[in-house]
């Protein structure tokens, strides 16, 4: 297992963890300043300043990236079908170009919540066929880009409107039928989205076993959890066992970035610097 | 499958769903007035009347019985622990003095939100082995009092604490260890807590075909969902595919009740008879 103590040498900061307080080029100085490896940016937060300038100010930082956030929410019918499709390629150009190791996939929920004005149904069944089905055509752009696809499972909480990709499982059975053997479409583990998994542990041995451990972020689940979106915890504020689950992705290959992503409405009334004070204090002794 | 459009001939109702408006005479005589068939008691709602009158109002009003809530929250440290069993124990013999098919074991999540007072932990893998062993010493008190006990696996979110089993798999893979081949050990199929797992209509299938099948719980997701606890739907409401589950459940040989358990403050707000008849209209024409 990795010794974090010294210092952030492997800490990334997901862009949205400090998105209340500034914009980009403020989060990348403040990053470098605290010494923090690398970001995840956002595709809103890049777009504000321009694809060019974001990338030469991450550059010219000293920052790596550990993703590019984000594509994917793939359920659609109608003429959403084809704007799907499209803005996806284009999140996969952006993140190319911004020399990210990965674009993250959020697979989409119910397709009138995936891709508002799309037709309202309660076909989940449907809908995972539908993720399935844009992630394979993805596949094939993001393959010309030489752009690997992380697709994270995210909590079963949001498996209506956000993702209906829920386990690792699940997604590991996805990459095997759509990428079998390959290096082209991985996983993003978050500990939030699968801590409570029975199969987590297997999940991950697998995940590593066959090559398809893409991105690792951490931050922690509150007891009580007040806003089931915004009340995700600093890491050693909640219940989960963080070394556990960082040992098992350690032991099954993974040499990447730690990704600490805090959507939290108390956290985003911080100053920022404390808020990144606090994620490097935090890795370096309970991540 | 079973048409149900000509009354409620086999809905139960979850005492909680109405638990603000009525004390547990009240509901008796509210569901029978309903032409509800049965109703899921609550120990604290029989405890405020006593167990005899209740299991005689019970049988006055020519109710059935679709469980009894709730054993369970195994978790626990210390004293907690045979303060766990003993109380588990009365759970058990309370069930089988009024009569129910299955006591509803809720497993408790990490010992100190199960048991208060317990010592506090992160190790939710030792919560699920402390939840087995409790299992396995009550279904040995469960054998003697005749008296099946069903599991029910929680959503994840309630993973910390509330119930550290929250797949179908899972819950039957604990079924099968504890009592193989048996039918003391089964499971309570609860659409709010399984609608969105990837593997559930396998988990119904195996659970049917394992005689685990013990009682089939309704009520809706709603999007947004306002309140992790206290924001379930009424059936029909959110976005459910109820009428795929009840097949699926059918199909595996279940022939029981079909309990609606909603906790909603916004129908705890409702007048009873309006929350009642509107479960009995959406019985008959969604689930």
């Amino acid at each position: 297992m990795r010794d974090l103590s010294a210092g952030p040498s492997l800490l990334s900061v997901n862009t949205a963890t400090v998105r209340k307080q500034a914009g980009l080029l403020e989060i990348i100085e403040a990053c470098a300043r605290h010494g923090i490896a690398a970001i995840s940016p956002w595709r809103d937060q890049v777009a504000a300043v321009g694809l060019e300038r974001a990338a030469r100010a991450i550059k010219d930082a000293g920052l790596k990236l550990s993703g590019y956030c984000r594509g994917g929410l793939f359920p659609a019918t109608g003429e959403h079908v084809m704007a799907a499709r499209d803005d996806n390629r284009r999140a996969v150009d952006e993140a190319a170009a911004l020399g990210a190791p990965c674009l993250i996939l959020v697979a989409g929920g119910l397709p009138q919540f995936a891709r508002p004005g799309s037709t309202p149904s309660k076909d989940l069944l449907g809908a995972r066929t539908m993720i399935e089905d844009g992630i394979a055509e993805l596949l094939a752009h993001a393959r010309e880009a030489r752009l690997p696809l992380a697709l994270e499972p995210l909590h079963p909480m949001y498996a209506a409107d956000r993702a209906a990709v829920n386990t690792l499982a699940q997604a590991l059975d996805m990459a095997d039928r759509l990428d079998p053997g390959g290096r082209d479409l991985g996983v993003a583990v978050d500990v939030y989205h699968t801590w409570w998994d029975p199969d987590l542990y297997a999940g991950i041995a697998r995940a590593g076993r066959d090559h398809r451990l893409l991105a690792y972020h951490v931050c922690d689940w509150l007891v009580p959890t007040k806003d089931m979106l915004n009340d995700r915890g600093m890491m050693g504020d909640g219940v989960v066992d963080l070394r556990r689950i960082r040992r098992a992705v350690e032991d099954a290959g993974y040499t990447g970035l730690i990704e600490a992503e805090i959507f939290s409405d108390h956290w985003w009334a911080q100053p920022i610097d404390h808020v990144l004070a606090t994620c490097v204090e935090r890795y370096r002794s309970v991540v």
